[in-house]
């Protein structure tokens, strides 16, 4: 490590406007924080024990559900291949014997759907609809189907990935709109019982991931403490990322891209050894994907630093149990057990976060709170419904940055410390 | 390289529903391809043109207008910051004779810009006006300002990098309106006359870069022919980016990251060296300023594939010409001398895309085409102007990936092969 990075990792006394303010409590806090060490002790148990945790992901068939419930999952190429084949011989045999043929298609539609408590997750009950070639009201979808079918196959007998969008350019007087290309793939992976990676169509990504990670993307190696301030962007197709490796204690999820380039900066991995991965925003297929592999398998801990608003936590919610349109996918791209380190509604007293720098919440923001208190995701985990209760009661809301009132830097030399340091998650 | 890399990387025949649509003329042009040796010698000699050309970026200076008009520069932490401590010894200087203390801010309004044709660029002519702390209109603004000198001298001395947010946060009771604190931002980069990267304050960064560039991020070494298909995230501080290499032959400039994903998963820039870029979408300045900077390092001649529709210009024009409302730093952030490769309204026919896969413009497309040929950059270039009119007068527009229709790897494969061979750019 140079010396100029070295520097910028220290701690140290803020240099900016310290004078102009009162920030005792600022100074207070910067007090209370003990030796690196004694921090890194206490984040250690916490990824000790999230590394021998025997806890297991429990499946469908863990519950005796897997013939009334219906999940897909990730398969690798000559499999799904396989299962064309298979579809496709299906459909001969049946053309041969006289009786057309037809793909029998799982409903994605709502009353479809079951929320499993056990899992903490949204599947698909069983219910399926034959989609008859030889009938005028399902013909177009049939073809369609058959025409993705052998797209897909392909794509993946080139071993190549694509978007939705070429997938629906490849043929569009037969779809017409993509909405219907997007639609069929969707069925396709639901009747392969395949995630939409495994077709390999991808979705763009705009995550990026720094600290201490090493993995190979697409067979080229990187080492995420050696990507600089901008990091690594987040590979789309998620079946070429392979051999993770970390000695990180714990993953840090950030929601804003000025957070990240904030701790990429200080090298904050460098003091705490963490990874550090932003999807800038609303999360995509493929960040999501990335942490879930992360966390699956590397073992680690998972905290989150968001706003303090209800967007914040529904950026939360998308990472924990995924959005309802792709809820048959939904054991793929969730991770379970996030941890809410900050910016929560009761830190904006602890830490005397001034008042200018707190927003008002409009009537919107305090609806999309409420309605956050009816969630199962929630509910669950009294802590939360703590704060959320504060924040529609306050009617105040934060930004990660509203830290920089403190000094630019006291989010990566203060702050996270501390409440690492306490132990300070929900 | 691996095996499978090589695999992807080599032309052949699409595998994809060649069979089912008239594609002749795909097929044809496939055929009019030669050998990639040849194919390279088209674009050698652009490249070598490019690296032994003594043109030289025209400036103010040259045009004998230095006096009469302003532009910004790049400069380096030490001179900056001692231009700010000598702004703060003018002012204790003046309130110790008795004078009070005024800033000399040049104005950035429309009236004071100017068009040079011998830069092609907006640049501001000399007005400037006393921002006077003894006059209770311009009090607060004088405030604003010597309190932004401040913040920045601190980001200096720590040598770390803010965004406008962060500056803003610091200090909410006398900015209210980040507006506020933006708007002087620029005025002290006008005063000081240097960029506002100079002043470390840095713009969230979304691009990505791959291919045959190798340079230092924050001291990381960074190989772009090793960062897998997600490439690397261009980072937001172009300061700490130093020691670019590169044996490419140009810099592919893509407008939209499912054309870039293709090119980097195809692995393009292993058969045709070259450094592939896009900001997905609209470019942000960290990307323009990277642009600029491999251009002006590597001298390579930039190619760009943008949409062809009213849009993909604009966004041309933003990294050729910049905006306006930053018409003072547009010398760094502006990179001159782009082709225009594609898509372009005649390569619709030339290439045969399928009428189902052209778009219809609407009538505010048509309009913005139309504006688009009164404007200066459109206006130099002969065959730029040719194509324009050709897509108002069709009303036809079509996306990049429209050339799916030809398969998934049609454009790395035989569009920009072919574009190449025949140095088919404007």
């Amino acid at each position: 490590m140079s010396e100029k990075k070295r520097r910028r990792g220290e701690a140290g006394p803020s240099a900016t406007g310290k004078k102009s303010r009162p920030s005792s409590r600022a100074d207070e806090l910067r007090k209370q924080l003990k030796s690196d060490a004694d921090i890194l002790e206490s984040i250690r148990r916490m990824s000790a024990a999230s590394k021998s945790s025997t806890f297991k992901t429990l499946t469908l068939s863990d519950l005796n559900l897997s013939s009334a419930c219906r999940e897909v999952s990730d398969r690798d190429s000559s499999s799904v291949l396989l299962s064309i084949e298979r579809a496709a011989l299906d459909a001969a045999r049946s053309i041969l014997s006289g009786s057309g043929f037809s793909f029998d298609i799982p409903s994605r539609s709502s009353s479809n759907q079951l929320y499993v408590p056990e899992l903490d997750r949204i599947v698909l009950r069983d219910k399926t609809s034959a989609r008859i070639f030889a009938n005028l009201s399902t013909v177009r979808k049939a073809t369609i189907t058959a025409r993705v079918l052998s797209l897909v196959y392909a794509v993946l007998r080139r071993n190549i990935h694509v978007t939705k969008r070429d997938l629906f350019y490849t043929d569009v007087k037969l779809f017409q709109d993509q909405s219907h290309s997007d639609a069929v793939l969707d069925d396709v992976s639901c009747m392969l019982g395949c995630t939409r990676s495994s077709l390999h169509v991808v979705a763009s990504e705009k995550g990026v991931v720094v600290g201490r990670l090493i993995f190979y993307d697409d067979g080229d190696r990187i080492d995420c403490t050696k990507m600089g301030i901008g990091g690594k962007a987040i590979p789309p197709n998620i079946d070429r990322v392979g051999d993770l490796e970390s000695d990180a204690l714990f993953i840090l999820l950030v929601e804003k891209d000025a957070a990240f380039m904030r701790l990429a900066e200080d090298r904050f991995y460098n003091r705490f050894p963490c990874i550090i991965v932003t999807a800038k925003g609303q999360p995509d297929v493929a960040t999501r994907l990335f942490l879930k592999r992360m966390k699956t398998e590397l073992k680690l801990p998972v905290l989150a630093l968001v706003d303090s608003d209800p967007y914040g936590l529904k950026i939360l919610s998308v990472y924990m149990c995924g959005s309802k349109n792709m809820s048959y996918d939904s054991s793929n791209l969730t991770t379970p057990d996030i941890k809410w380190l900050g910016i929560r509604p009761s830190d904006l007293d602890k830490y005397q976060v001034p008042e200018q720098c707190r927003l008002p919440m409009t009537d919107q923001d305090v609806k999309a709170g409420k309605d956050l208190l009816e969630e199962d995701f929630v509910k669950r985990n009294e802590g939360w419904v703590k704060e959320l209760e504060m924040m529609v009661k306050t009617r105040q809301k934060a930004e990660i940055q509203a830290l920089s009132s403190f000094g630019f830097q006291y989010l990566s030399e203060v702050y996270l410390p501390l409440k690492i340091q306490q132990q300070d998650w929900l």
